[in-house]
């Protein structure tokens, strides 16, 4: 099309978060809409000084919110393009985007060769899927559709998708498979591993739907929006580091298709091994351990799942020259005592100060993945990984070099834990049966985790565990007097379904 | 959740057209996000007056837009709900859409039981999907991935999602997969069915992507927006009629998977039988011809993926009572020399009058589909029905009822052409060996169409015609200058690839 002068609209600013997907708003009766024919829905591509984003048409019909020269995109689109109030934007048709093809050659049942998961990986990147494409090629690699070959083709495509980092020498790293409420290894693990020398540039993610993730309870006792140049500091400094990901531009297709992928919550094998390992390739690992939790809630159900789903990583990470480790922990109950982000701090800190009530399953867990670490990077001879984890943990060495790093990423400072609380008590005898662990997570999101990182839920009953009338099951915590009356309300609708005593 | 006093927010009217995903705006801080943890793509239900709809979420940081106690919907969710601004709305959480366990199912490869289909159906109907899980049922749906039996379940499931109209008799209808431009028989098929007394109450779409739909068309020279009552009393009188489906509410999970489908430009033969058979049998036809246009720029390729289809939908059929006849046609080149409502209307007309120069080929495919509806209703004996429709024709009954059947819709008035034209001429001599029937398409989009009914092209070069310099190969026709102006420009960026002579 050479109708570049009358294409052009000028920004308003409306305020509109659509998450990730670019929406554009336009008036259906303003001349581009008109001369180009575009209706609501157009897939359109938007042009401001020589930077462009593809977007979906939203069709305005009220006169007030803009007048005839003008548009409006979404927050994440503005923010894409570097767009304010008044910007002249240009904007275009999409020309057919090539790669969709090859994901309806996927959805046909066809073997694609490694290009055309280069190209559908590039033009995702890119913006160019709207949601409802990358709905159609999550389903199209659900179920084993991928055979191995493909696995590695995506996961490479994934790899060179956005930024890489390099680090001289060994760079280990660990994750682990659909988290568990409380499981807070990482700072941890980190510790340990940097006191023993290996080099550890870890990155961590921020709740999406859970009362915390790991860069949120980090965040309570240093700093965690680390650029790529503190993060290098750091590392040259003290080995180790704990930043979140977000400020690294690492896979970046990898975030858009988990958005679609967890509102489908269709989970497949292909997509998740092609994530977390382009992740950590992309991040310069070369020794990775990655922990499957197995359990009935837990995101693998069964230990047959969990196998076929180690199998599969450990090729594609032959092929893709990573050093993997993979191992099986119990993914029945939550992890520690702490359920939001200062919770689950205090118990990462009594873990690496050694007090003696501190959790002993989150140091167990801790000190398994950290000893592998040892072990595959040759630091401890087999088997001997725990022990020397252990003697690291005990001697004071990983809270000394935990201390450090804090200091590196710019402060230690205590969490601090919401001063609002209420204690939920037993009311009859018995043993703690079952534990509703989405309805917890619930309950400590209404008490305000993550965003008041001081609230959350005190947990004190674990499976199996036996209670008497008057005991304290666990506490809420809350930063306002408000949320905790709020979140009161919903444990009094649901006090018999969070937890099963019998 | 029990807090449904606090739920509550008032309606402003923004006019955001999202087509048909219903979106609900609402401030981050308002009480009800804050308070249910409500972010931007959570599913909610919004009720109003006893009744419902699930929208998604769109958050809004723009505090001159909405107040802390108003919330903003799409349009087309205002019109669900019937709400005007002021209304007061609840907004709650959305449980968990069941069927999409059924969905999920599918995508792992799993053949699903009828009342699978039902189930997932009636949760489109009720608006429940999101477009991304649209998205994944018609990927699960792609590629043969239905079985037989699956297709006839999902069959069922759409025709009794929605309205069901019943008549006395023997009804019949007629259907083309995928349409050509010009392909403007329904006129001409009813008018000659009705005039040898079968019933046909036709309902046809408007355009969407093309220049025109059938409905768009008919509205030259008729009344289209019929309700059920004023469809009953034309039938009644004349046996035929031509409305607009959309005022009819026949299977509408089928409107809603088009609308996704055609996004992803996914042809899955499982969704496009279910499609045409459930609106046919919703609409009570008992007696059905099929034509499925044939070529390489038609929706079916080769004459193998016709029979498979042919084969797919005669069993379909069976499986749900309907008599089916599927016809084969030339489905290389427009039909007729109109492209846009009123030139596709005149001619029509023209072949209804039997004028002499009315186009031959538009004559041809409608006596193929009228001939063979007279002879599956037993009408003309088995190879006589062509013979039968041409005689009806040729006597001036079709354009008889025609006239009729207008007249009983409210008026027949000719259809006006657009004052301003432009002729193409020829400046070299051949003869015609490609026409992209695509960039046609958009041309006579451009001069108006279908907005402006009297807009579109006069095309006077088919395949294989010998032209000479000077000889006029198309006319625009347009309703303004501008719009003649715009399709001119476009026209001399585009002129050798919308046709090739040689």
């Amino acid at each position: 099309m050479e109708h570049n002068h009358s294409n052009h609209l000028k920004i308003k600013s409306i305020g509109i978060d659509t998450y990730r997907e670019n929406i554009i708003y336009m008036r259906h009766d303003c001349h581009v809409c008109l001369s180009e024919g575009f209706t609501a829905l157009t897939r359109v591509i938007v042009k401001y000084d020589g930077r462009d984003i593809i977007a979906t048409l939203n069709v305005i019909h009220n006169t007030q919110l803009l007048n005839h020269s003008e548009a409006a995109l979404s927050m994440e689109a503005m923010r894409r393009l570097n767009l304010k109030e008044g910007d002249l934007i240009e904007v275009l048709h999409l020309p057919p985007v090539e790669s969709l093809r090859s994901v309806r050659a996927k959805l046909y049942g066809q073997t694609l060769p490694s290009e055309a998961y280069q190209q559908i990986i590039n033009d995702i990147t890119l913006g160019k899927y709207s949601n409802i494409e990358l709905a159609s090629f999550i389903a199209a690699c659900s179920d084993g559709r991928l055979n191995n070959e493909e696995i590695i083709s995506l996961t490479k495509a994934m790899v060179h998708s956005g930024q890489k980092l390099s680090w001289p020498g060994i760079v280990v790293d660990k994750h682990c498979i659909g988290g568990l409420p409380g499981n807070r290894t990482t700072p941890i693990v980190v510790s340990i591993v940097a006191a023993a020398g290996l080099t550890i540039p870890k990155t961590s993610s921020r709740a999406i739907t859970s009362p915390a993730g790991t860069a949120d309870t980090v965040e309570t006792f240093t700093n965690v929006n680390l650029d790529l140049e503190t993060i290098q500091k750091v590392i040259e400094k003290e080995g180790g580091c704990m930043a979140w990901g977000g400020a690294v531009n690492l896979s970046p297709a990898d975030d858009i298709l988990i958005s679609i992928e967890r509102s489908l919550d269709l989970d497949s094998p292909a997509q998740l091994i092609a994530s977390v390992l382009s992740k950590k390739a992309a991040a310069g690992s070369t020794h990775v351990v990655i922990d499957i939790p197995v359990g009935e809630s837990a995101k693998v159900r069964t230990m047959e799942e969990a196998v076929h789903l180690k199998d599969l990583m450990m090729n594609v990470a032959t092929a893709i020259g990573m050093n993997l480790d993979v191992i099986f922990t119990d993914g029945q109950q939550p992890v520690g005592r702490g359920i939001g982000p200062a919770l689950e701090a205090k118990d990462v800190i009594a873990v690496l100060k050694g007090e003696h009530d501190a959790p002993i399953d989150l140091r167990d867990r801790s000190l398994k993945l950290a000893g592998r670490l040892l072990e595959i990077t040759g630091k401890a001879k087999a088997a001997g990984g725990y022990q020397m984890a252990f003697n690291i943990l005990e001697k004071g060495e990983a809270w000394k070099k935990f201390q450090a790093i804090c200091q590196a990423q710019g402060r230690f400072t205590e969490p601090v834990i919401g001063e609002y609380k209420y204690d939920v008590r037993c009311d009859h005898s018995g043993v703690v049966a079952r534990i509703d662990n989405r309805r917890l997570a619930r309950l400590a999101k209404l008490c305000g985790a993550p965003q008041s990182p001081g609230a959350g839920i005190l947990f004190l009953s674990p499976l199996y565990k036996k209670v008497n009338p008057g005991d304290i099951l666990y506490t809420l915590y809350s930063q306002s007097r408000g949320e905790l009356d709020y979140a009161r309300e919903y444990l009094n609708a649901n006090k018999n379904t969070i937890l099963e005593i019998v």
